[in-house]
């Protein structure tokens, strides 16, 4: 199967899988389909960031064990409180402190500590934050808005970048994104704001739907390096093993990890300052 | 000066400088102050973690732009709101990324990141728990409380260690601590919890104010512990240079920092859901 064939066939599964959930599940399936997608997410993160020498299997347990609750906990409660983060992050501190004294040098138990605790926002707070615009009032548009963006980008820079593509983005990360192709994003979210701004968000001002476009496709390609990046330093090439032939749910959903923030804070804007 | 003097002339600073501004200026005094604090723990933590090879002085002053807004909104808005840190965090990845492509390789580039994100944790939003102690309803007695713990289990760690103290703790990260500096400090901790029982937290269930206050204290232990971690894999000495001989103020505030998420966590516990 060729990159282009395994990346259609990809898109189509993840677009079917999700609208059908949808459909016969409504709100509450996408719901849980989210979080379930976030948790495998948060298993690939633990997987590439904490197979450090002398850092045992324990820590990615802990990890994963307090991401689920931050995830859960941020997406559930209605004012995401960040205390939880904190305690999380405090508990992860001293436990990773206690587990590996001893066991590993002090620049990889702080290679521990920092990869946990940026963990705890890239695969909890993140997916999290799309989480809740499924669940909170008149969020589900923008939740939508935010697939496009990222899935319409996506496939835009590939064809764009494929045929058009000359000068390099950031070679050492990512050998294959040209700027080229980051402009077809940048295009495909300029196209998917119209659109949205015509049907979904019709009664949103058109200037904030537009910027929040742009701003989330930059943030989605960012959070698309940004994956890169973290593969090659752990010097792995895909995310996971459970797709065959299609890297892992984390190389798919990069993102809408880092675009989530961005529709979030634009969806708060409209409803708590301009429409308040 | 000795050690010894050191240390009791800095705590005495501490309270002379907390109680005088407390008294003179009231609550929204002590919040400046705080705030003051923070920001100088934030711009340490900067010249610490981002003087690796390649990171230009630029990634510094975006760090701590961005987390002097984490900071106050942190601080300041009711709800805390996730999102904030979230879009934060977006904005420091993408311009990280921008800034140090070409300019490192992607070892140092994906640390950059890490430290970053911590860093917005860390001197962000521990901190402003500490801060929101300060202005919500009810709560400057438990932010007396975390001083207390902190302030009293630092000095009982100090005695206690130096006369008593044989079994190592950690000795890679911290060599003079010891396992009965560590007990000191705990005991320390629970003789505060049961003086504030008696005193300005007496309405407050005697299990939750022990339970609170020995939590607290192993945490702060472990602010301490990671500031040494941080210290030594930057290979510095001090956390700055703006008090000579006594350190920086990252040294003086480490256990505030790392034992307000489990005050504010018991004050919320305590008003939001025993009281509710």
């Amino acid at each position: 199967m060729s990159a282009l064939e395994k990346r259609i066939l990809s898109a189509v599964a993840i677009i079917l899988l999700i609208g059908s959930v949808f459909y016969l599940f409504g709100t509450q399936g996408l719901f849980f389909l989210g979080f379930l997608l976030a948790s495998l997410c948060a298993f690939e993160f633990a997987g590439i960031n904490f197979s450090l020498n002398g850092a045992p299997k324990s820590i990615s347990l802990l990890f994963l064990a307090l991401n689920l609750l931050v995830l859960f906990i941020s997406a559930r409660l209605p004012n995401t409180p960040m205390y939880f983060l904190a305690g999380s992050c405090c508990i992860f501190v001293t436990c990773s402190l206690w587990m590996l004294r001893g066991a590993c040098d002090n620049d990889t138990l702080y290679r521990v500590i920092n990869r946990g605790l940026l963990g705890f926002l890239y695969v909890g707070v993140f997916p999290a934050l799309a989480l809740r615009l499924m669940v909170v009032t008149n969020g589900l548009p923008w939740f939508w808005f935010l697939v496009a963006i990222v899935v319409v980008g996506d496939i835009a820079a590939y064809f764009v970048g494929s045929s058009l593509g000359k000068h390099k983005l950031m070679p050492d990360v990512s050998p294959n994104k040209s700027w080229e192709g980051a402009a077809g994003a940048l295009i495909g979210a300029l196209a998917v704001s119209v659109l949205f701004k015509f049907w979904l968000l019709s009664e949103v001002p058109s200037a904030l739907v537009i910027a929040t476009g742009l701003t989330a496709s930059i943030t989605a390609q960012t959070g698309d390096l940004f994956e890169s990046l973290m593969k090659r330093v752990a010097n792995v090439k895909d995310s996971g093993r459970l797709l065959p032939g299609h890297g892992g749910f984390l190389d798919r959903l990069d993102g809408i990890l880092f675009g989530a923030p961005v529709v979030y804070i634009a969806y708060v804007y409209y409803f708590e300052t301009l429409l308040a």
